[in-house]
């Protein structure tokens, strides 16, 4: 296994040993922010505490699975079977941080290769054991929880001792590896051969391969190197009516392309067990550049016309004022304004900039040359819509702390603090309405839960991937928790939020997924044939519907 | 309907009216190049001497798809049923010329929007009436022949009536059409609201949005705009289950994407009746340049330079040695060679291009500091390789004929000539060997049934559609007709060819479809359980598989 997984959380973020606590100054002014008089502590019940449901793998199951691969590769301890029961969001977090768990896997198995996954899933869809695949599991929608379905046993399938890079093919810059390498072991067997994926989600440290193609993830450079359905060549996936190839053609008019079918399947048709894709030549750059907007709408018209015009952009991410202003304030908090801040402040003024300005980070990447001419394409699109530049400083601290955010819901969560985000896209021309509809559900639900009147919410949104017809919208919220009540609050906050989605032309998720938690609101967006298309697709390779059962398809 | 079908040829290409034969000079030269000592005079049957076979839809169907339709819109007349009872391809040309039409639409219907197509499909499902889609007609596969599968009557569901622009939405930068519209008439329709979909393949003067979508489709300059599973962004398709509309998200992890699904399913699983497409801006220059390479893989590496480097170019197209010298020669044939060619040759000796060069033609567009960063930035590649350029003639020489080319095998085939096309794609690191083994098979196979011992083909190819791991093959072949035995001599090249792709890692088609004449090769390049899932979609939306039987599916 590429991580000793007894060194990361089982019911919070990353790294045990991680520390990147909130300081004691922030407390008093996120209570402000909040509207709440004071913070409560709110600790998570330890493992000790907790009980697990019994296994109901019997002793034949067992004895065979560990016949596939070997008894050592079947796990049964509480340790790995709390850790492999949900996913990492902040729904997860309130069943696993209370000891709440109804439901954990009856066992976990470390198959070391395509044979063995297809070896472990005829002898499941045979015996009618329901298989939940598992990559890093940091899944924020429901993806990986235990769930049996109609069957009485359910087995966590662990890829990630499948974590070889298979072979790199420089020439048509292409290459493969099994699917359970995490990100940072892909990344580095790449880079030393000269190349890189370039795909970064927040969950980059913890995540795999094949669970970025599973759930059709999206790095936060998508912009020079696409989702996984643009990065993804071909796949093998181990189904249990045996192995389905898909082909690495460039492009093919031979039908529909296979390949699509299975980026975001989330392991109901199959499980992915490796993979080949793009990749590309390390860059010799990469430039991190700062702007400020006067308010949301121009930074994202700005985007919009960076993209439609083809400048070759890495990241444009453009945070709306109430973000700019949150994370501004807190990397104040407790500091005493110095000189830099008072002129920072008078500049702002000066130019006209109001209180709450949008920040924008734009990445380029490739050789000099190239990303000059980006960089200055862009500067003009944004001078022109009345932007101020501020520099590379704010680029590089983003980089610095890119995959940091999701510790902090930890802290936070230790002190009746809920943290949770939700993503979607849309066109252009509704992205405005989208944008007020959500986070106007935001607010008011959070409002309408909170544990007393007066209390609120921290809604904040910023564009983070942008395409020539659209964009997507990534919502981080803060709300005081509702103690008696937490799952039901949640569900409130959600329910408002995805109805706002679904009636104003935005997708469930952008690049989270589906899983359990956007699953009400499935049918709606793809329409009953469309969900009919689905099961069949399903049907023909897991006729018993063993795999991963709760999620994609209603 | 956007044309008027009586003006277009039924038993060849384009239009009735259009002169664009080969000079008489030319034919001695022909047959010296193909080694026959002379060509024969091989004419079409016309149209009044042909039997088609009695329609078999009976008047309780007439009455009922007049119903849905207006009696005006059912065709039972001779012209239509030949004009609709196979597409265009040499294969097919052999039948239609020969007055060999075992088949023929029972009846032609040209219904007027979604909810009429709805309803004759609900009808031929119920009733067990095979239905063909139809656009263009300019299927090079066999993807619209009138073939009743497993029913005893097929009718044409013929789209050109469906003709309307819908919507064109300039911020999000899309637009929706109804899918029987023709080539030119969108074009015109985008382009005086400022938009182009750029959409341009060799039959764009005959063939329909909702055909491009069906086959797969690529426009010659889809460096810039995409093939059609690029370019479309979702779609209404009508299906014998009911309606089943997909989103116009720019990206979405709710699932897998089901526009993905219906590109390249050529009428199986629905009827595409409406789309909704990405367009830009008209560009503000198109620059076009000509280049010569020493040889193809040189001319090869240069593409895969400039694509890999993401240089944006709208169209690389290289010819290989012999297409490069056969159209130079075909277009000097018969004349007497001048100054300039003398000039010409002198330089190509001194720079020591040998008698065989190949040549490149580049398309960049966009505006003029856009244009000339591509132009400078592939001018470099191309000479650090060696190339010589040849300045902006051949490429608005080859812009003027684009569309011209089908034309030529009309009165090839008056003369006892066949000419056929296929194309394939693979990736970088394979393009050589696949470039190799599909030249020697198709050169063998022309040799091994030719009429007579020592008569052979001309083989040219060019790489026309490329990418950053790979590119397409485009293979156009002349040889003589075995007059005893063509269709015979038609599949043995064919398959020579086909086999020859599977072989060597290029797909069955990068933008041509599948169609009836591919479908030998189809399990293969799926696997058994790729065909399944195709099946199992097909099934969910056409459970009588009463749409376009023997096409697609094996």
């Amino acid at each position: 296994m590429s991580i000793d997984r007894s060194k990361i959380q089982w019911n919070g973020w990353g790294w045990a040993a991680h520390k990147d606590s909130i300081p004691d100054a922030a407390w008093p002014w996120i209570a402000a922010e909040l509207g709440m008089p004071s913070l409560l502590a709110t600790p998570a019940r330890p493992l000790e505490e907790i009980a697990l449901p019994a296994t109901r793998l019997d002793d034949e199951g067992r004895a065979k699975f560990a016949g596939i691969v070997g008894a050592d590769r079947v796990h049964g301890d509480k340790y790995e079977r709390a850790f492999h029961a949900r996913g990492r969001s902040y729904h997860d977090l309130l069943y696993l941080r209370a000891g709440n768990i109804p439901s954990a896997p009856d066992a976990v198995i470390y198959p070391r290769g395509t044979d063995e996954v297809l070896a472990l899933l005829s002898y499941a869809s045979e015996s009618g054991i329901a298989v939940v695949p598992f990559g890093g599991g940091t899944s924020v929608v429901g993806g990986v929880s235990a769930n049996a379905g109609a069957f009485k046993v359910v087995i966590s399938l662990d890829l990630s001792g499948m974590d070889r890079l298979i072979d790199v093919d420089h020439v048509s810059g292409m290459a493969s590896a099994e699917a359970g390498i995490y990100g940072p072991a892909l990344e580095k067997a790449l880079q030393m051969k000269g190349v890189t994926l370039g795909h970064y989600p927040q969950s980059f440290e913890f995540s795999t391969l094949g669970g970025w193609i599973a759930h059709r993830g999206a790095g936060q450079q998508s912009g020079r190197y696409g989702k996984a359905e643009d990065w993804l060549a071909s796949a093998k996936i181990a189904t249990p009516r045996g192995l389905l190839s898909t082909q690495d053609f460039p492009k093919s008019a031979a039908g529909p392309r296979l390949t699509d079918f299975f980026v975001g399947s989330e392991g109901a048709f199959g499980i992915v067990t490796e993979a080949q894709f793009r990749v590309h030549a390390v860059p010799k750059v990469q430039d991190f550049r700062g702007f400020l907007f006067r308010d949301f709408a121009t930074g994202a018209a700005a985007i919009r016309e960076a993209v439609q015009n083809d400048v070759p952009v890495s990241m444009l991410r453009l945070s709306d004022p109430d973000e700019t202003y949150f994370y501004r304030a807190f990397s104040k908090v407790g500091k005493r304004p110095g000189l830099k801040d008072k002129i920072e402040k008078a500049v702002l003024d000066w130019r006209g900039f109001g209180e709450k300005p949008c920040a924008l980070i734009a990445v380029f990447e490739g050789d000099n040359d190239d990303v000059s001419h980006a960089r200055k394409h862009f500067a003009k699109i944004a001078k022109n819509l009345g932007a101020m530049s501020i520099g590379s400083g704010p680029g590089k601290r983003w980089r610095e702390g890119r995959f940091h955010g999701p510790y902090l819901r930890d802290p936070l969560m230790e002190r009746g603090v809920g943290v949770d985000t939700l993503e979607t896209a849309t066109s252009w021309s509704k992205i405005d309405a989208l944008y007020n509809a959500v986070r106007a559900a935001l607010e008011n639900s959070i409002r309408e839960t909170a544990p007393r009147p007066g209390a609120r919410g921290i809604v904040m949104c910023h564009i983070s991937h942008s395409y020539a017809t659209g964009a997507s919208l990534y919502f981080t919220y803060i709300f005081p928790r509702a103690l008696d009540g937490e799952v039901a609050q949640w569900q409130t906050i959600k329910k408002a939020a995805s109805d706002a989605i679904a009636a104003n032309g935005g997708t469930l998720s952008h690049h989270h997924g589906v899983g359990e938690d956007h699953l009400p609101w499935m049918a709606a967006e793809k329409g009953a044939l469309g969900i009919d298309v689905l099961r069949a697709v399903k049907n023909a390779l897991d006729p018993k519907g063993i795999l991963n059962p709760g999620k994609l398809i209603p």
